[in-house]
């Protein structure tokens, strides 16, 4: 399943519109995003201190004037995010939760009283990436633990293991330890949860281009055979969307498919 | 670990280097195809029907004068391979042997009489790809099983899943079958046995290049992700290897490394 993650408050477009209230920018962008095929619509508003509410609703509307792709709600702020919940007239994701504990009090719930899907980040409680493998299964044990504890059927919750930037020291060894843990988590949880990871993340920060363009086609493959079932990525770089494709030819059904919950 | 699939009799410029015994264009190919990254050159001399021991002993000399890289001996003929075998100086790998009576009691003894690593293909006894998940996973067992009851220890064995191409009816389907049969061969056989693809088997047959070019470089980190230690590949192909390097960075150093034997 191909998640969108342009409609992002760190382009400066979509800073200009959000501010000015102007629709337009974004109307373009997301039919853009929709035609090069994503299947999923992020909607990264930020924290959205001033007007959660207004701004975030204003974001939602605009989105759905053009499309009727499931939307992604990206925002640590709860206001931000039931806001949009409201607006929302379709699918809705919440892009999510941590076991930090703000948003285990505060976001977490609101995919209960939404019915709506959640993103769940395997972060310490402190907000910070693991980096040994065990803590990281841990992690995937207590998100998972978390979501049923608050009364989510477990089906609603998307694991996301945190892709790391490979600028980072240890970020090399943690995304090695997020291949392995996607491949141990159905027997882990003991049911095929759905996972997502943010690859553009892994090429975060400075460096060559085209350098970072062979190692995010080499690392999307990697994490579909592994059986990441979500992928949050540049939508409109042809070259990854291109491999993106190749990955769902060659790994069949079971991978990137977007396996509908029954409520 | 990379192995070079140029220098192949189904290229007119090797047919005709062969035919004529000139080594300069033999030599000049191997050497480009170790500036261009290989690891192991493979020699795809076709059966060699006439004059094989002159023939593979010419390739294999020649392959020699240019590189100390191990040499992987690419033929159905015993007596082609055994030559190649009598004159390799360094590391040589076998390619190889499957389930085919002839092979088993003419190639297969090879390995052990010259203390060779040995490619065993995934194969029926009549040369056929199997066709479904559980006779692939049979098939591993019994090229282990005729490995051991050759006498052969068991690190010198090599196995090829032997890719499809996907013009074949089957190929999508089967290739599926490969990427679960190599994440799992380790715990099916009980050792991290080492296996081998040749990735353009993947898009043999007619096609668009582009298209061939991104499921190619999509598959290749898909099977390096499940395990894969060494590829059969255009190491002539900038693209595909800049993958590659992408793959053994981002899968760090378990996989795609050279598991040295200790005789």
């Amino acid at each position: 399943m191909l998640a969108a993650d342009n409609l992002t408050i760190t382009r400066k477009m979509v800073a200009a519109a959000l501010r000015e209230m102007d629709p337009r920018p974004i109307r373009d962008l997301v039919s853009r995003m929709q035609k090069a095929g994503a299947e999923i619509i992020d909607i990264n508003s930020g924290p959205l201190t001033r007007e959660p509410e207004k701004k975030m609703g204003f974001l939602v509307e605009t989105v759905q004037e053009v499309t009727d792709l499931p939307i992604m709600l990206d925002s640590s702020n709860p206001k931000a995010l039931e806001a949009g919940l409201r607006m929302g007239r379709g699918k809705i994701v919440i892009n999510g939760f941590s076991l930090e504990p703000e948003k285990l009090a505060r976001i977490l719930p609101l995919a209960l009283k939404y019915q709506a899907d959640i993103v769940g980040y395997l972060l310490y409680p402190n907000g910070q990436v693991p980096m040994n493998a065990e803590d990281l299964t841990d992690l995937a044990i207590q998100v998972h633990g978390a979501a049923i504890k608050a009364g989510l059927d477990e089906e609603r919750l998307i694991i996301d293991p945190v892709i790391a930037p490979l600028m980072w020291e240890n970020g090399l060894r943690h995304n090695r330890h997020v291949l392995v843990l996607l491949r141990n988590l159905p027997d882990l949880l003991g049911f095929p949860v759905r996972t997502i990871a943010g690859l553009s993340n892994l090429t975060a920060g400075p460096g060559p281009k085209e350098k970072k363009q062979v190692l995010a086609q080499a690392f999307l493959p990697m994490l579909a055979a592994v059986g990441l079932s979500h992928v949050l990525l540049n939508i409109l770089d042809p070259a990854i969307v291109g491999i993106a494709q190749a990955c769902r030819t060659l790994s069949g059904m079971d991978i990137f498919t977007w396996a509908e919950v029954v409520i």
